[in-house]
This record gives structure tokens, sequence and C-alpha cells, in this order.
């Protein structure tokens, strides 16, 4: 075996992995390893089995003198459950019951093994749709968002409840929250977001769905679209539901404060997955 | 050539990414690729000799029964160097001016690219500490800190401003902005942090040093140790800087908002990311 092209499979897959969603042309990896290009479509075509294979994504190719190599993420449908599964079993654990019938969800949204596997999943069902970037809003959302937007090689935009003055000129909406009713004021910096781009929503929590129809009706005021919304955990028992066409991983059907029991199940996206 | 082994080289590098930090044994990859525990061993010394070579981190070899192998993420001074000459580059240019002699960063915070890139620098550097934990402060340091985190391998704790009941009983603290010398209140979940914890303090830029000295303080609270600080940016004309020991990746010697003019120069970080 010539250690050249064991070398170059290694290098490969560490700058495909590095960057998702991009053309890497075969003059690129041509001239980077000094290797001929007919070598270098061997390596791709044995990194694209193996991908495929173990559930990394797939390699899609162009063809032509425009053409290359692109790796798209992706997961498995069974390390997609397996993954689901495991924070399901997490989440009712009962000391994460708070007054009120909330749920403590932060040692979760910290750990970045558990943040990027449902980053994974979230970028393997909107992947099929053109998405330009992904909206979250401050605080528990971010690092989701980022973890998708990692996957989809996109910018993230953070919609805040505060206005700082390090975000330049705003455009701010009132909303009521659907749970609590409550008004309250969701900001965005003016030059975060062009005219008809194509935005994807992620959150890690939703109720009525308040805050994700308040953020759907500020990106009206920016004229872009909503492509796809994504929540992590959403609660069942919310009297009415303000959005719809939504994709959620976990469903929280109980929350009971007295007795300290949570009930979870999975959600349906085995059909978002794999379509 | 044996497809086997050159498979078998892709799915390793792909696991070894997925898992910085962590222990992974021979026979785990023996199991799971079915093969020799000597063919797996001369894998890894293909993909050890790759890794070092190409500046993508170094592969730690624990030998012995409960021993295996560790991937410790890494960049090269090059690359560092790179990174963050183009940053400084899109950092001065003029149109960043804010009212106030702010600096707009919110798009370069917004590419997942940069942010990452980022991260690995700050893990290159901070990987011969012990750390536990990544602190950052709502909202601007979260990306980075999860990048940081994500090539350490540990959790994400998110100090805050405001205090949300999803977080459970909090420890607030007082604190004065060293700034703008208003008094401000930051708030930590009491269940984030444990006793003794190592805490590596992560943002994206610091004037005087009023917030993270604010952080040290509420760390305190919570007897855990501070292990490192690393800022994205720092501006050097504060009046008097409230913390000591900390390493900046870009410093701005100037934010001139009536003539629109940046000046910025690379941090002194060479020695802290060779050590």
């Amino acid at each position: 075996m010539k250690i050249r092209r064991s070398s170059r499979l290694v290098g490969m897959t560490h700058y495909l992995l590095q960057h998702p969603q991009q053309l890497v042309s075969l003059t690129f990896f041509s001239e980077l390893y000094d290797s001929a290009k007919s070598s270098v479509s061997e390596d791709l075509a044995i990194i694209k089995q193996t991908f495929e294979q173990q559930g990394i994504g797939s390699l899609q190719t162009i063809p032509g003198a425009a053409g290359g190599v692109k790796y798209i993420p992706g997961i498995s449908l069974e390390e997609a459950n397996r993954v689901i599964d495991e924070l399901c079993i997490l989440i009712s654990k009962p000391d994460r019951v708070l007054p009120g019938g909330y749920l403590y969800m932060t040692d979760i949204l910290s750990n970045p093994n558990y943040v990027n596997s449902v980053g994974r999943i979230f970028a393997s069902i909107f992947n099929k749709k053109k998405v330009d970037i992904v909206v979250t809003v401050a605080t528990k959302g971010i690092p989701l968002a980022y973890a998708v937007a990692n996957y989809l090689n996109i910018p993230v935009v953070i919609v805040r409840h505060d206005n700082k003055v390090t975000e330049g000129s705003t455009v701010s909406i009132n909303y009521v929250s659907g749970s609590t009713k409550r008004i309250q004021t969701m900001t965005l910096a003016k030059r975060s977001i062009e005219p008809g781009a194509n935005v994807l929503i992620i959150d890690d929590f939703m109720k009525a769905g308040g805050t994700v129809a308040g953020m759907q009706n500020l990106l009206k005021e920016f004229q872009a679209n909503v492509a796809g919304i994504g929540v992590l955990v959403e609660a069942l028992n919310a009297e009415e539901r303000l959005v719809e066409d939504y994709v959620s991983l976990i469903k929280l059907s109980e929350v009971n404060e007295k007795e300290q029991l949570i009930s979870v199940e999975k959600g349906k996206f085995t059909e978002d997955l794999l379509s």
C-alpha cells in the first residue's frame, strides 16, 4: 500500500468534513496533494462509499470543468433515533421540573455532543430546502442554531429581546407570548437579513408558539421567506397552537409539578428525515 | 490496495474528528471494523502522521490494556495567522463604526467558519491547561464559547443579565461596567457549576474588562478556578484594565467615529499557541 493514497484519504476526509455544502474542485485536491486527477477521483469514490455506508452523509459529484465534489452532511435514521431516545430518557428525569411547570434543560443544551447531534438531525431534515440563514431567538436557541448552520454552511442571525447599541439600527415588533399572554418585544439588526432571504427558524422549546409566530412576523418586515421551522422540544398540552408546519424532535406530553412527573415521546420526524 | 484499509481510514478519521479529547480504545475500532488490532494500529499511525503534517492536531497514544488513542485538535501557527489576518482586514472596514465608537461585529460572529476557526485557535491555546467548563456571558460570546467547548469536549455555561424561570435557582452579583460605569447584574444557575471546577472564560469583546472581572467574581461564589481567559477583540484605549492574564487575538487600537476610522493589530498569541 502506497503511503501517499492513505495520507490523501485522511487529509481529504478532514477537508470535506470541515467544508460541508461547499463545492471543492478536483483541481484543488490534485494540486494540494500533487497527485493526478484520476487518483483523486478514485480517492473520492472510496470516501463517498464510506460516508454513505456509515451514515456520515453523502458526497455529490458535479461533472464538467466547473465541477467537483460537495459533502452533504447527514445522519442515519438509526443514529437519529438513538440520539433522540437518549435525550427523551434524560429529559424525563423528575428533578427537571421547575416551579410553574417549566423544564430545566440547560445542562443538555450545555453539552456540545448533544447540541451537535441535534444540529446534524435538523441539517439532514432541512438540507433538501433552499436555506440561506438560520434565525433563532436569544438565548437558549443559539447553540442549536449554530450547530445546524455549521452543517448547512450558512450564517446565523439572532433575534433579541433587548436592544444593544452594538447592533446598529434595528427593526422591532411587539408580540404576545402564547403561553403567558404577556406583551414582549423582539428586535433584529437592520443589516442582518437581505430581502428575499430563505430562513430556517430553530428554537429549543415551543409551548403555544408565540415566540416562533413573533419571529415569522418580524421576518415579514425583512421580506424574508420562512423555509422551515425546527424545535427540539414541543409542549403538547398548549391550548392553542399559533404555528403550523414545523418539525419537533421531542414531544412533551406532561409536566406535573406536584408529582414531579415528566412524560415525553419522540416526535414524528422520520418522514422528514428520509424524504 | 485493499478496499478495507482505505475505508477504515476514512471512517476512523471521521470518528476521531467527531470525538475530540476522548480516549478511544483499539478494541473499539477493531470490533467496529472487524479488523485485527495490529491493522488498526497501523491505520492510526498513518492518521497520526497526516494530522500532524497537515496541522489538523495531534493523536496521543496511551499504551496498555486501558489505553487507546486520543485526538487533540490543533491549528498550525500559519493557519491561525491566516485566520486572524483575514479577520483584521474585515474588522477594519470603516462601515463598522457605530454611534458611540462601538463596532459592528455581528456579521463576523454569525459566520460559522470564522467562529469555528477562532474556536480552534483558543482550543489549541488552552488545551494544555486542565479545563472542565467554558463560561461566557450572553449573548455575543455564546457561539465562540461553544466552538471552543466543541474542540475541548467540555460543556458551556452561560452567564445571563436577566433571570429566567427556566434556570431554576440562581446566584447573582452586581458589578460595575468598566467603560460605561453603570451598575449591572449577572446571574448564573445554581446547578450549573460544581465547586472546584476549572473554568475557561471566553468572550467576543473586552473594553476595560468590567464584564470579565464580574464573571471572575461570580465564579468565586461557585468556588470555581479561572484557568484561562480568551477574548477575540480587545480595545486598547481603555483607561484602566480590570483584568490580567488573558489572551486576545485582535487588538483594537482606534475607533474614530468622526473620521470612520478603525485601526486593528494582531494580538500576541504566538507564544501561547506554541507553548
